[in-house]
């Protein structure tokens, strides 16, 4: 099997699932309790919370342990618009490329009396600092940007956008779920005011995440309770889960020089690859993109079909989010780079990690290469196209 | 170690580590992939959303995964409250002794305008159907009562509450975190519209629980993202800690009839030797109550002191919930069933399960009663009190 959807979710490391283990057989103790077992859980739990700390760059007491990405991301927008609102701030400014857990909760919010500025994007899938700039009103409660596209893997310029938000006095939330682990992130800075991410995307477990809240903002409540997490989140703590996400964020960051030494040569590679296949095109800037990022729109075929044939060869890959699968609307992040509908349908992400071998990518280009000849042999749409009846949209 | 703490949070079995550990190393794929890997992890998701209906005796189609009791009870009573709203009925009705994760949200929604009964409690702790009955007006949105209190274990006449609330047309919340595992639970023959439960509570992992929310009532989000459960709670599901929480329920409920032949007569055991404890009182119905939970207070002694003595012993004990250690105010649950604070600072609550042993029930009741016994001896409160200075509160 060939595991490339390491952006959809990450095989946990041998390492971090011998941290749970522990934990669950041994430390399971609740750290609320003041008995050693439960002292000796609050103790572990404080080192991993200085652990996160440490590689965000930031203070322990900054840290909100989270059951994920979702849930942060949730928290820090729902913070900024309370307290945007108490001073009659309800504008909020973010891109039509973000996660759903971002532009769901915007819904909500627009629906609420609010409202929200989508910037434009760039066919590269890219916003600039000048356009936040030019976005930001008296009345801006927060700007919204995530620090890398799940789909397409584009980072945007984060610390110029961090610059202009601090400057003008507007909180900035960066949904940095696909970056952690993968590229260098500093909150300080990059002046970031809550940053969201998920341990499942850098080899920790599922159902645990992280919301840094800067110093000084008071954040509010998204579920209520026990006084866990200052006040700030209830539930008792997922002692193992938090462990494990620790051991794994330490090993991301150990490492990161490996995502751009080993990684990013790995992905041109299969980007060369599959650039061969006619008319396709690659999805989102070619350099400002995630070390292990590739995806591509082939014309004439439907993704779907294109990941079952894979599967077959035993290759994991997507069309885009898993988030969204079993929708049969397109990719809201190829439409906002300006992908027709009948191309975005023809997408393929392919996220390849530290584990991949060249040799997978070479089975990659050429499993991908196949399976698209063969949709196309078999499309109606692709004879029209070949008979002239049709014209390319991909050239 | 003797731990007597299950109520804070149990030890999860071996079986369901070894489940856990099989989705982290073997199906780590994300449920929403198409690929092989991905329906995997999908399908184990559904076999352990049907184990768990089973179990609480309901259709798959009304169990929403979440991350645990806090956050499910937040769902339930803002959904509740939403409908409830759009109706123009926004008066609740609830108990003095629910947990934080109902209190709170309780009095957030005051502050947005709903208002709250909150029944009299009577010294026993139980509150009647006849009480909710009298309580309910044509604008109440909403009633939530705990099966069983996480402090004292009294268990609420749910079945006959439940009937009331259905008869009025009244949604009713149960928040059954110290039930569930521990007494039979079935939501349609009690007619509960809403359950929360939590995996820890029955030796399950930590950081994952359970909204049971009856078909055809309109759930809202309180994480809004991704389509994951039926587009009710975003988030790439925790596929260990479900399947995990599956297999520590299908365990808890199959060795139901223990908790009733084994740990209730040990229990009793157990409430038979403090209670000759001079000026000493059980908290909470004799036995209408948890079959694992002992609640007593100690006349002249602090809780606290208490505990750390019996740590020293390796005792793992507490004075009330894990989720408001830390706080120096009395138990708010004491104070509901009329214990003055100054009693209510002195409480003990052991919480056994079916793998404490009748030998370890004998060493607690020697090392409560000597270490009680001992903190007297040093007390100038309870010297006050032998010297006729102060009145004994309890007899």
């Amino acid at each position: 099997m060939i595991y490339a959807d390491n952006a959809a979710t990450t095989k946990p490391s041998q390492k971090v699932i011998d941290a749970m283990v522990a934990c669950l057989s041994e430390d399971y103790g609740n750290p609320s309790s003041v008995y050693t077992l439960g002292q000796r859980a609050a103790e572990l739990l404080q080192n991993a919370r200085e652990r996160v700390a440490k590689n965000l760059g930031c203070d322990p007491s900054e840290i909100t342990f989270t059951s994920g990405g979702s849930e942060a991301d949730n928290q820090a927008i729902r913070t900024a618009a309370f307290l945007g609102a108490q001073k009659g701030k309800k504008h909020l400014i973010s891109t039509p490329f973000e996660h759903h857990a971002v532009l769901h909760t915007l819904n909500k919010l627009e629906r609420e009396g609010f409202e929200v500025t989508y910037l434009d994007v760039h066919e590269n899938g890219l916003v600039t600092a000048e356009q936040v700039a030019q976005a930001i009103r008296p009345d801006t409660a927060l700007v919204s940007i995530m620090f890398a596209n799940n789909e397409i893997g584009t980072i945007q310029p984060v610390g110029e956008i961090g610059a202009v938000c601090r400057e003008k006095g507007v909180l900035f939330h960066c949904d940095s779920v696909q970056a952690i682990g993968h590229v260098p992130v500093n909150v300080y800075d990059l002046k970031i005011d809550f940053l969201a991410l998920s341990a499942h995307k850098f080899h920790g477990p599922k159902g645990v995440g992280v919301l840094y809240t800067k110093k000084g903002i008071r954040l509010q409540n998204l579920i209520e309770g026990g006084a866990q997490e200052r006040g700030k989140r209830a539930g008792t703590e997922n002692v193992p889960g938090i462990v494990g996400m620790a051991v794994a964020m330490d090993d991301a960051i150990a490492n990161l020089d490996k995502q751009a030494t080993y990684v990013a040569p790995l992905r041109d590679k299969l980007i060369d690859g599959l650039s061969k296949i006619p008319h396709s095109i690659l999805n989102g800037d070619r350099t400002q993109r995630l070390p292990g990022n590739v995806n591509f729109c082939f014309e004439g075929i439907e993704g779907e079909s294109l990941l079952l044939l894979l599967d077959n060869e035993g290759i994991c890959a997507s069309s885009g989010s898993a988030c969204t699968s079993g929708s049969l609307d397109p990719s809201h992040v190829l439409l906002s780079i300006g992908r027709p509908p009948e191309i975005a349908h023809g997408s393929l992400r392919l996220t390849i990690s530290e584990d991949t071998t060249p040799e997978e990518v070479d089975t990659l280009i050429k499993a991908v290469t196949e399976a698209v000849e063969y949709l196309r042999s078999i499309s109606p749409v692709w004879r029209n196209l070949q008979e002239g009846k049709q014209d390319f949209i991909i050239q």
